[in-house]
């Protein structure tokens, strides 16, 4: 299975000169998604994590279908202000300002195995800031993964490199 | 399996006088998540459902979970300016103000039956706004699922009655 053929770019989207990768179509069948979550979770099956960890909001979606085929819990970063107890924050640099993301501090135990998940690597910043969160709290990052990983921004050097996987490569 | 012991009440949040009710203990827990669809999916198994819907962003949770059960595709509704492709908006009123969400114009074909799932029933604007995008692709909405229904805000009033069921009531 191609699962280069479930994504679409869009270009000129969100502005002018850029090409968005649309992930809507894999999302839409289900026999690629299903593919989508054995490639990502490959050699991970051996009760090597605890949690999963998707970056709102398109990282909830694989991010939930993960936790399942690895039967483990699923614990949201969100932006700030959206989760109800007590948080933990970062900030990370973006092209014109900053942006922040927000933890539950409950939600990793010291020493919790942990699996980080999101969509797209683009420059880095968000996953590079929720690999803090993860340190700041006490978990061991075990592995990252990407269904979509746009190497030209090399978003891969704010990361521990050895433990990144992404699906697909533009 | 009592579900309600996987939500959490967080008092005075987003605002004093609130009782909010946290999933995150639920997505924690992978037994109660799965018990969790099993409940959300009972009478749909038999091909009833072509597609699933899930508005952004709590709704990608379990709409993914359910569609993987259900072994069809899902379909994001989204904010304003967040779907790359051609979309239709529908807006809402809220108690100040307004908000619109987007779905894409190709996500449905004309007859498909929908399920549509959100984690929280509350004043029923945002559901009712997305019924009515789905109405208007020529999406049949089958069945609307909620974890959680705030009884006393009284959002079923705003849906089909009869094809709503929700997991909790508060």
């Amino acid at each position: 299975m191609q699962l280069t053929d479930y994504i679409r770019t869009i270009e000129d989207f969100p502005k002018k000169g850029i090409s968005y990768k649309d992930i809507t179509p894999l999302l839409m069948d289900p026999k690629a998604s299903a593919f989508a979550v054995s490639e990502l979770i490959k050699g991970l099956e051996d009760k090597t994590v605890d949690k999963v960890i998707g970056i709102e909001s398109r990282g909830f979606l694989f991010g939930m279908l993960l936790a399942k085929a690895l039967g483990v819990g699923f614990i949201p970063i969100r932006k700030p202000g959206k989760l109800p107890s007590v948080t933990i924050s970062q900030s990370y640099d973006l092209e014109y300002g900053s942006d922040t993301i927000e933890i539950h501090e409950d939600s990793i135990q010291k020493g919790d195995r942990i699996l980080l998940h999101d969509d797209l690597l683009a420059t880095g910043g968000t996953a590079s800031a929720a690999c803090k969160l993860i340190e700041k709290l006490g978990g061991e990052l075990v592995h990252i993964n990407f269904v979509i990983e746009l190497d030209f921004l090399e978003g891969r050097k704010l990361l521990p490199k050895a433990k990144v996987n992404s699906l697909l490569h533009y």
